[in-house]
């Protein structure tokens, strides 16, 4: 049965799934890049970005297995890039190049329409409109048996926690303190909502915690 | 130099410390014993409440060094008893029995004045009107070179933290979600204040991190 899963969201030890003030320059706000260390450290994500070396061990599994079994992804705008409002133009490909990490349907929550814009490695990013459960029925239909990864950010991840369809959400706590920011967790009840912690292991750079959805 | 030091505070992994609803019959409010499974279970814990057994490791050891070179405690009040308000009377002498496991001056704060309460074993509880700041002083006074451990709860941790006052505070992350209850770090911008993460150590029960001000 395909799978709505959150892998590998980065948050400080306060509680920020990223820093305050997204730029062109700085993707992840203040700060934001030092809670994505132990990612950028393994081996899978250095392949991913066509770079050698990395290491591998607990980190680097839980990076290998958030591509596992992959069929489409989902974005809020604010992952695929920093244009706010009606896109000025087609000129805004993503922040990952002509060949983005995806290699997959990748659907964009957005409230301004815009044609779907393919790339190349099997990534077209498609533009949703509607809202975050047509964006997933969406998904859905293209991932067919696979699951379906939502990508980001915090606030897009709030909304279908609270809307009760994540299945599973791996994070990985950052030894790092960020002081303001996107908080993930913050008037959220995830017993109410019917999460519950299924794992917590320590990695070699940040503390991986796997919640599930009774 | 004495510091004052925060051990073993527990929070859940969305960020409580503390259940919502403390009464008399759950003094960590309601699912807030869960928060501390990971304490219950080590030797030093066990022993502080005269029971043997118990497991030795890491988590004991972050128990055990909370209690090394302490020369005085200082409390919240809801730490020390359910009682609101004035005091009724006397009777209340805390949630721990005629022997309670400080052995040292405990500073309680209240807006409500009363006699200083002499226990068993060395404790003596000390209840202070004027504020954070007396109760810090006069703690130190009697702990002369040795440290004042700051007890809790949440929100007078959160006091002292804001006023920059705790040199470092250790505390546990537990693998429970509250959904509800008193957030540790809300809306505190820690780096701001001066705090830095010092250590990231999993233990048997629970994740460990220790922040001192730099």
């Amino acid at each position: 049965m395909s799978r709505l899963r959150v892998n590998s969201l980065a948050i400080s030890l306060d509680g920020y799934g990223a820093g305050p003030g997204q730029t062109r320059a700085a993707p992840l706000g203040a700060g934001g890049r030092r809670l994505h260390e132990w990612m950028f450290a393994t081996r899978t994500a250095r392949q991913l970005f066509g770079q050698e070396g990395g290491a591998t061990g607990i980190d680097d599994g839980f990076v290998a297995r958030g591509f596992e079994n992959l069929g489409a992804w989902i974005l809020g705008r604010n992952m695929f890039g920093p244009v706010r409002g009606p896109w000025p133009d087609e000129s805004w490909r993503g922040w990952w190049g002509e060949n983005p990490p995806y290699h997959t349907p990748v659907f964009v929550l957005t409230h301004h329409a815009r044609a779907p814009l393919p790339m190349e490695g099997g990534t077209t990013f498609y533009f949703v409109t509607e809202g975050i459960e047509a964006a997933l029925r969406q998904a859905r239909e293209r991932a067919g048996a696979r699951d379906v990864r939502l990508g980001g950010g915090v606030h897009t991840i709030r909304q279908y926690l609270e809307a009760r369809l994540i299945d599973e959400l791996h994070y990985a706590i950052s030894p790092v303190l960020l002081g303001a920011g996107e908080a993930l967790f913050r008037d959220l009840d995830l017993p109410a909502l019917g999460y519950a912690c299924a794992q917590v292991v320590a990695g070699e750079g940040a503390t991986h915690v796997v919640l599930r959805r009774g």
